[in-house]
């Protein structure tokens, strides 16, 4: 089995060959070409942690994937990273397992990214007037970065809690070459912006149906268990055509579930990427409607991207 | 991340301690103290493949544990095992991995042995007259060597298809100290054995109820997956009390699954491992009884071989 380590993964990250990739994954996915389990989770209350495994093969590949990511919410105190992370590539013709790759949760933060991009291929505005980014950690600044690809816009508002954490998003997107804002008020954020992604693990609404601009663009990232929601419900079922890259795990446990639980979404359009992305259509259909993405994360796109890696090296 | 290959597992692999975390593990399951989410399993068709994920924690611990564990039956034409596998232990309190253990499945064949020691424990009548094995694959042997500790009988009768399998398992039983008769018809092995293992992944009884003498247990290990079936229905609707691993699986996709869904067990006492072992109770109730034990494998046993080897490393 070969082993992997960060380094040698970051060396041959293809941000392109594994978009493409996720676009076939996704497509693959919404015809029923994947074989994806339930999600194993699990809640170590004492430690504030959680842990998800997910796997997934792609009938026909030569390969399966699994992955385990955590997040323990205590470990920056102890200098640690908060998300932790493999993968593994096992056979699907042998079940030998292949490879081991000792990413620390960079590949689930890359391939969230990279659904973040397509997803504002899919729905952003035409014109792209500031890009606003809810929370400053990792996530915060590649979903940032990936946009590079997708507009042309480098004014970016920031929003965070804490002023220190806001000077080092700064800094970082300074490096990528955006002119920076910062605001600890989303309203004041999205009263600037019309490409908007949210990035936390909040449980409370960040964002108020109210203080969104007509034309805007969601992606919403955060929430990827039951209880987490980063949009008031009311803005949720204000969308004009939402975007979802599971129907299924969404509607249980995306930052669409508490709407869709409450029959607020009847009459608006929910289409997955995969469809989306097989017709070759465009999810926005008038430069004012407002759109939103629900990013609940796939283990194809896990399968994927270790498709990718694995390939490069 | 510590790597453990396969020499160093049974190098300090000690059935002794490790039965005894077995029972630990299976009371603390049946006293819900254990997270242990859905079994994710995949099918390869083409390749005669399957594979399952296993991962459980025992509240409290400082680690939880991931297994894979697959069977590929076509894989010896290549020279390569049908069963190949790994664990893998994380902590719980910042869920950073710590140790690799490239058992390739012999810690599963292992904690499945030693899970048909308890239950012969908990279950054979008190004079096994012999030792009855259905099957001759590596789980025959294991199940045969670990009943040592449990009956000083040392006659076995073994059924397989194949001659040349039962010659195999013959000379390994002879070395264990054995005395061996081998059958390739299952009623003649019933004839003579009391206590009796099946081990094969048969998807057709291979045991019929009027083959059954009174007083015999039978420990069903194969049927770990909907449409796996050892025993008649019959057989296991004629048992006089079932001991069973995780009553939600095995009345799911277990040896008693099909009975249990034809309504045919309303009146057979069924136990759990956890439960029985709490109270220092026995399955068997009178020495003419028919018992059964059904064993689908259980995440904690994984957790708990995994203590007991990393203990001993």
């Amino acid at each position: 089995m070969k082993i992997i380590d960060k380094e040698q993964i970051l060396a041959v990250f293809d941000a392109e060959r594994i978009t493409e990739l996720l676009k076939t994954g996704f497509i693959a996915y919404s015809a029923h070409q994947v074989q994806m389990p339930p999600v194993q989770h699990f809640l170590f209350n004492a430690a504030e942690g959680d842990c998800c495994i997910k796997s997934a093969w792609l009938e026909g590949d030569d390969q399966f994937v699994l992955k385990v990511s955590t997040g323990f919410y205590r470990n920056p105190e102890q200098g640690l990273p908060s998300n932790q992370g493999l993968m593994m590539a096992f056979s699907a013709l042998t079940g030998e397992p292949q490879a081991l790759l000792m990413d620390e949760g960079w590949l689930t933060a890359l391939r969230t990214a990279l659904a973040g991009r397509i997803a504002a291929e899919l729905c952003a505005p035409n014109k792209v007037e500031a890009i606003g980014i809810v929370g400053t950690g990792m996530q915060a600044i590649l979903q940032l970065q990936q946009l590079k690809a997708v507009t042309d816009c480098r004014e970016v508002w920031v929003w965070g809690r804490h002023p220190q954490h806001l000077a080092d998003f700064c800094r970082e997107a300074e490096a990528a070459g955006f002119q920076v804002h910062t605001t600890q008020n989303t309203a004041e954020l999205a009263a600037y912006c019309n490409l908007i992604v949210t990035t936390t693990p909040s449980r409370e609404p960040l964002l108020q149906a109210q203080d969104i601009r007509p034309g805007t663009h969601i992606t919403a990232v955060g929430a990827d268990a039951t209880g987490k929601q980063e949009l008031a419900t009311a803005l949720v079922a204000k969308a004009d055509a939402i975007l979802v890259d599971a129907f299924r795990q969404c509607s249980e446990y995306g930052e669409i579930a508490t709407a869709y639980r409450q029959n607020l979404l009847a009459s608006v359009p929910i289409v997955e990427f995969g469809a989306i992305l097989a017709s070759g259509g465009n999810v926005r259909k008038e430069e004012n409607q407002i759109t939103l993405a629900d990013l609940t994360g796939l283990a194809i796109q896990d399968v994927q991207i270790v498709k990718g890696i694995l390939a490069g090296l």
